[in-house]
């Protein structure tokens, strides 16, 4: 077990030091999320929890519940949400199978970081932990609608994902949502996405928006080590900024 | 009739003055088709012939085929195709009922600017030129199973339309081709798409790509009267550049 910051410290989260560790992608997610205070959010897949807490720690005043189906993350994730003193229930569950009392409540927002390799197309994770947390066992499909379906009206569901998978999560998201927005995240200005951040509102009537990139790293390539991160994502990773789509 | 002027004057197209008239999306729509010499290439919807009379002038020793819908523009094609001296067979056509000679041939490139707007969702144009060129009577489903019959293996098509049909567009095409890529085209800096470019290749397998968009005009905003076209964009305009996926 490890302890890491995120947010400059602002969110602390203990992590198994050889299975899934979050990275920044969790982050971005939870600065993506336009939420005010009141509103409830819902997180699928949390793991440790590093996404919802770090909207916790940006947007005050939020009820967060989340769900994760490996029951040792779970509860990293219930100590985590003690720690950082969160409003959160952490629901150890099968996503496709939530418990009743879960499904009686309407969210604002749902947000999921979901596993990002296919598991019948790619080798297994030594740890089984991270195995999970990387292979799909949970088809895509079911992610996208089962955020659709917990969401209230004009409620919006956002995930982030491989940019490769973007036709699919479009095509998955476009059978339940509306309004899609697209923002690409580029690891340096001029590269194809690496990763993307979907969008879409439960009964959304706008027109779908390609965003321009945000580029996570300043220069061509990667000269020297320590940190090249971009101004904008470094005000996300460090300062805890938001990470608007428009 | 009037007479413009394409990639510097290499491309002289006569139009009509009221009707649908090329801008500069057939001429980006061209210049990012990676045809060789000897290459055999279908326009679906050639209007006058802007987009095909453009990449035949960038490389030389293709074969073209092309269909039009209206019989006055289909006429306008083959009298810019010999004013212009392409290689070229303009076939007055419904896209949907090719005729049988046509489907004999199978190309290396298929190329299309299909109308914008869906007609059900949108005033029609006073013009009935402009209208059936801007309006969508064929559905776009169509345009784009088309493309894919009529290629051969390994073939690409690619597609210019406006960003907000993307979903829509990669959805089409990925029920007839793989190895999707979207080009993004942004009119200033930071700016969400306006057009996107996609190809598809028969028979690809290769991840979907998101590229980093292409940004038409230098500035943040239109301050002035005159050209403000990119240096990128103006060499594809001007002097006849290539404009790559990659």
């Amino acid at each position: 077990m490890t302890q890491n910051d995120f947010l400059n410290g602002r969110v602390r989260l203990w992590q198994p030091k050889d299975g899934y560790r979050a990275g920044v992608d969790p982050v971005l997610l939870a600065a993506s999320i336009e939420a005010r205070a009141g509103e409830r959010v819902l997180e699928l897949g949390c793991g440790a929890g590093a996404a919802f807490l770090c909207l916790a720690a940006r947007v005050p005043g939020l009820v967060f519940h989340a769900v994760e189906i490996q029951s040792a993350y779970a509860e990293l994730a219930r100590r985590n949400v003690e720690e950082n003193g969160a409003d959160a229930t952490i629901w150890e569950a099968d996503l496709t199978a939530l418990p009743e009392t879960l499904r009686q409540f309407q969210f604002h927002h749902v947000l999921a970081n979901p596993p990002y390799f296919d598991r019948t197309a790619s080798t297994r994770a030594q740890d089984a932990g991270r195995d999970v947390a990387m292979g799909e066992a949970t088809p895509l499909a079911d992610w996208v609608a089962v955020a659709a379906k917990r969401l209230a009206p004009k409620g919006t569901a956002t995930f982030i994902h491989r940019a490769e998978r973007l036709p699919e999560l479009l095509s998955l998201m476009g059978a339940h949502l509306g309004s899609l927005e697209v923002l690409p995240l580029q690891a340096r200005l001029g590269r194809a996405a690496g990763l993307v951040l979907v969008r879409g509102k439960k009964g959304g009537r706008a027109d779908f928006q390609l965003h321009a990139p945000v580029t996570l790293h300043d220069g061509a390539a990667h000269l020297r080590d320590g940190e090249s991160y971009s101004a904008k994502i470094r005000a996300v990773l460090r300062d805890g900024a938001a990470l608007p789509f428009g």
